[in-house]
């Protein structure tokens, strides 16, 4: 935990908290922090912080909270992304979330077992739980916005545009593509951009052909075939760093 | 598997060879091959070619074996890996295959824990295993060199430079660094380049002096904290596309 994060609801009106639980925890066994240590914190979708320890009392720990006026913005990079196997996507959670990734929409596709989707790991509680531990890992405070979406068709056809900006950059990531990513995106140019990441097997021609004809972009990743979590956390970071998200 | 690793002892003279185990498993059970069938294979760290379904008796897949001439490069990126915890290292090493990496360096520094050394993912048996799983998920048949390095600086002051050519480059991540890493390297100029990745909670204010007074420059990875796992996956993906590797 190299930030640790408070729900809106917590602090009271003098902008005092008390913690226990797994970030109590943390700040007396990990930090061994003592009264008067001042910890970064910040605000679950909110702005970042510095908490310092007032009181210590058995497992509670009580922190007097500031908070800074500048909220951090949302990550520029959207994730698209054929729902993995349940136990690749469980350890997936807290790594896109401390990448850094606006939104997590998790998608059917042809090449996805229909029984990932009845899942644990796609309810909410189990998810956030993972996304706040990537955020205070990372030491952001925007969690991400998570869809899941049966059908990948109708959500092209008639939500992607509401979702997702017309102006923002669409890419896709597979062998046929021509370009390079470098040859998609100009170096530091802060753009939104939104990722589709196929499932073990690829997308299908159909599939190819209906996100081509909305506005997405192939590209190569080179010729290596990466697993779902590796290709993730590879194309994210690339993609975080080519649109400018990174320079907070 | 997107290609069947053989070993150069396996084939006979006849260039046929008889899979038993995993392999036989895989051909059998995921890509439901039948005699007749050609398959992606490869030597190890040999070149790439084509297996011919010849036979199938019972849990045995004999292979009639065609190799290309050329054999793969070495990847372009080696890596220099503060050790991090077993159950992290357990996970990585058939990813930094799968991404490709030419050397992989696990190293002691001051915030890593001596008895991480002891564990048995670092005996060659367990990681070649799992390197050679990662090559498979790639298509690659190179497999990385693993150094262990119980001492930082004797290793940078008298084996770096026999290991790692001069005019290679050199990086290190790290928030202190001034640069990003588009700024230390141009992309797409195929070059050599070695990057060293700190153990959780970074290298310390000596070490980070010992990596420059031996050649290292120092970039940021923006200012998120990511988990040595997820660091890796990160960085170096995008060295590898930097350092042109991938435009195999």
């Amino acid at each position: 935990m190299n930030l640790i994060l408070i729900h809106s609801h917590e602090p009271d009106s003098a902008g005092r908290v008390s913690l226990a639980g797994e970030r109590a925890e943390h700040i007396l066994h990990v930090l061994k922090a003592a009264p008067g240590k001042t910890l970064r914190i910040g605000l679950l979708n909110g702005s970042k912080g510095r908490g310092m320890v007032e009181r210590i009392s058995g497992q509670e720990v009580v922190l007097q909270c500031e908070f800074e006026e500048k909220i951090p913005p949302r990550p520029t990079v959207d994730l698209l992304l054929a729902l993995p196997r349940p136990k690749v996507m469980k350890r997936l959670w807290a790594q896109l979330a401390a990448l850094g990734v606006g939104r997590i929409i998790l998608t059917n596709a042809e090449k996805v077992e229909r029984y990932y989707f009845d899942s644990h790991i796609l309810e909410p509680d189990f998810y956030n739980e993972r996304l706040i531990e990537g955020l205070q890992q990372a030491g952001d405070t925007i969690l991400p916005e998570v869809r899941i979406i049966k059908e990948l068709k109708p959500f092209l056809e008639d939500e992607l545009n509401s979702v997702f900006p017309i102006s923002g950059k669409k890419l896709l990531a597979d062998p046929s593509g021509e370009k390079n990513i470098f040859q998609c995106m100009e170096p530091a140019t802060p753009q939104r951009c939104c990722l589709a990441v196929g499932p073990e097997g690829g997308w299908t021609p159909y599939e190819l052909e209906l996100f081509a004809a909305h506005g997405f972009q192939v590209f190569t990743a080179g010729p290596r075939i990466l697993r779902t979590d590796t290709a993730c956390v590879a194309l994210l970071s690339l993609l975080t760093l080519l649109s400018g998200s990174n320079e907070q």
